[in-house]
């Protein structure tokens, strides 16, 4: 029997197991520092102590991005070491603020599978939640992966596929944000005069600015968050692959385009839930991100005067700028150059 | 309206005007660990809090480029966005100890204006500010940037050139340092037996060790200090300009130059002025930078005995090793290799 | 007289004679963000301040590796800046476990020279100790070096050369790990099920992954180690030199190889001595790097019931998937790939 993990098989999978992950991880100020060299985020909130007590948090928190990946990256060796490919996530909530010396451990719930008609093959869906040492949930979401056989002629299990809501309801939102004092936001420091009463639906804008990746870069990025994906690293296999080069981890682009989003959306300082994403074609090391955003929906909280929530469609394309708004083609194929497209809400303050 | 923003115009200055950036900046031991892997600095007292606290700082300050950079990142998207040019610095005084938890912001006043002849550009100069969120001054300056105008037949406005001093006084230096415990000095550990008396004026000290930068690293240090200049980011748009690749942030080579100059100057523990500065040649990814000093001037410091002060041009090239210290040609322009010209005054223990 | 450091040569160097070592270094969690970015480890107590406390350290104590790197760094401009080659190490022990604020120094003895019969250069040896501003030691080895001449004409000293062990006694192991609770140490979050006990001598394990290392990334690395290598900085020189590239740091190469093992030897938490290395070949950018393990023996340390200690030979290839356990051809002689044979021992809970 070997010492080494192989990963989890479709067979391997049963619906309501439920899955813990290796590795606890303290995030620390050196996260932070590495994650804001990566992709050079400015959301005020995240960037200074001072500026997020202001507000009322005990600190700055950490980005919303660096919680998912580190808690993603977690559960990459015991749900998707085998799989083919990453189909999407749904109901991505944000629940609770991290500061740095929160320690974040994930585990997972198989809430789905279901074979493909091809029999070599099947489609896993999970439930993974991240929580701190002291049990206080950070984050949840769903994803679903398809994942290898380990044996082609091994039975057809009944098909489990579970319900997943196209967007979270706005009542749920906000879970990660203390009740804030907007008194203490100062619209020069956060770098825009723009607030959540501000922007419409079926608003779009461009981002403009582009960002190259390296492949030490996105090295740097995923190992940081522990992931564990053979394609991101390895060189000498992925060489004589598929692309014939590395793959750059998805949560790489979703970052990038946040951070770049930034110019237009200063104000929406806090991802609050991921309602679906899908990496339209992968990225590669020497290619240039570009990003632009619509505005889907807005919506207040019931309870809350400090913020309102906008729905907000990310688009990220490479090489190729975005001032025209890339997304779809006539046929209702996506865009040449378009590489991913991500459905979230983010907080403003009203 | 767009929300995106498009950067100042040479119109959208005024002599007067003061400008808040974006984003303030908590600054962490997590830059500090950053910032030596850029750099390689060694210098003894930003590496080591024993070491700074034996001399009676609270603890380990940060290096004083570091400071120089968040605060340069921040006025870039309202000052330099629509630069031309990056022109010159001068009159630079660090002013007070920065530590891991101080916040930084910036300020900028417009000093001066004078369009160019060709009715397409001006000189814009600045006086910007760094300040912690207690409101402590921590760094001061001047830059001039050539900016474009945003219509080429608005009219020339009345010039004004602010008086800019060609060196700092020696009384105005030594802000950023408490009286200190010389005894506290190790010279073993700090790496040079060699103190104030021991430098000459005119003394030339070749710094030998070169450094190859790689396009992952001046990216990753560029967004540690949220500076947001397209032209070190953006292949896409870059390989088709000026250059066919990506610039390096002069601050990156002055950062390498001062970390190279360790090798000679290991006592000049603290950079208190910056007179002056001149990016003489750009600098690409995969060009090795050396450098070498001259001490222009040494000056004691009224009121102090346990530093005296350095006046020190830093010169950095690429390609090039510093044995026969390049600088000029016969005809007085700069010598092939030469890519920075700095003049700065450094303390050191007397 | 040059103020510059141009390193000791064979003649400076005195049996008996101790250097201390510039640059005295405070560790920080920013150090740990970036070795964590660097090699992606998972080892959960050195990732997790909550897991370690549940084990009864402090905190989180930082990587072994990490602490090696920094002390050997320090050693650099001293002992090796003119050294032709690193020969070998032995006798290296971990003493005392090593918490971010710790600052770091480090020492050396001569305990040996003999001239080569070259006569153009010679082999040093040194004894190096890390210790902390508090006067801890945290690791002390031996390592040996071949240095050039100062003058070829120098006459030549009598040999001493010191006896040094093969491995380190068992007795001596576990200093740096204080008594554990291992009702503390959970399995799931450890990544493995597998113990002490579970373990046989002779058992081999591919490691399986592969990590392709790019030159951003070592020269990261190897400055935050604060390590002066030339050659693992200098293309413009090195371009020119034995390889025509830059050569990456050894060091990286063991905490690449220590980290892959994760995946095998996950409970092995703690590299507690070092009975010696070998670089076999030579690392470049852009090889990937693979790993495998032979338990050598097994111990029980006297008075320990929380670990055991396991002597591993960690074996890295470059280019070469591992699942055949390359090692030696027919004569003797290193496998084509092979380029760390590395031997020390590991603890893990019983």
């Amino acid at each position: 029997m070997t010492k080494t993990n192989t990963g989890n098989f479709f067979e391997d999978f049963e619906v309501g197991q439920v899955i813990r992950h290796a590795t606890p991880r303290t995030v620390t100020t050196g996260d932070v520092a590495l994650y804001t060299a990566l992709y050079g985020p400015r959301f005020a909130v995240q960037s200074s102590d001072a500026f997020a007590e202001g507000l009322g948090y005990d600190r700055a928190p950490i980005d919303d991005l660096l919680t998912f990946h580190i808690v993603f990256g977690k559960t990459v060796p015991d749900i998707s070491l085998n799989a083919v490919a990453n189909l999407g996530y749904a109901g991505g909530r944000f629940l609770s603020p991290v500061y740095p010396g929160d320690t974040l451990s994930a585990v997972s719930e198989v809430i789905g599978k279901k074979e493909n008609s091809n029999g070599k093959t099947g489609v896993v869906y999970v439930r993974s939640t991240g929580y701190t040492a002291e049990g206080t949930e950070v984050l949840d979401y769903v994803r679903w992966v398809m994942v290898k056989k380990r044996d082609e002629s091994s039975p057809t299990p009944e098909a489990v596929v579970p319900e997943l809501p196209e967007s979270l309801a706005p009542a749920s939102l906000g879970n990660a944000v203390p009740l804030l004092d907007m008194d203490g936001w100062d619209a020069d420091l956060s770098g825009s005069p723009f607030r959540f009463g501000d922007y419409e639906v079926g608003e779009r804008i461009d981002h403009v600015d582009g960002m190259t990746v390296e492949e030490a870069e996105h090295q740097l990025a995923t190992r940081l968050y522990q992931n564990t994906a053979k394609v991101h690293f390895n060189l000498h296999t992925e060489g004589q692959g598929r692309f014939g080069k590395r793959l750059i981890y998805g949560g790489h682009v979703i970052s990038l385009a946040r951070a770049l989003s930034f110019n237009g959306l200063a104000s929406a300082f806090h991802v609050t839930a991921i309602n679906g994403g899908r990496h339209v074609a992968p990225l590669f090391s020497g290619d240039t991100v570009y990003a632009w955003s619509q505005v889907l929906d807005t919506a207040e909280i019931e309870g809350r005067d400090d913020v309102g929530a906008l729905r907000l469609r990310l688009v990220a394309t490479k090489n190729r700028p975005c001032a025209d708004f890339p997304l779809f083609k006539d046929d209702g194929s996506y865009a040449e150059g378009v590489i991913l497209d991500f459905d979230y809400w983010a907080l403003m303050p009203k």
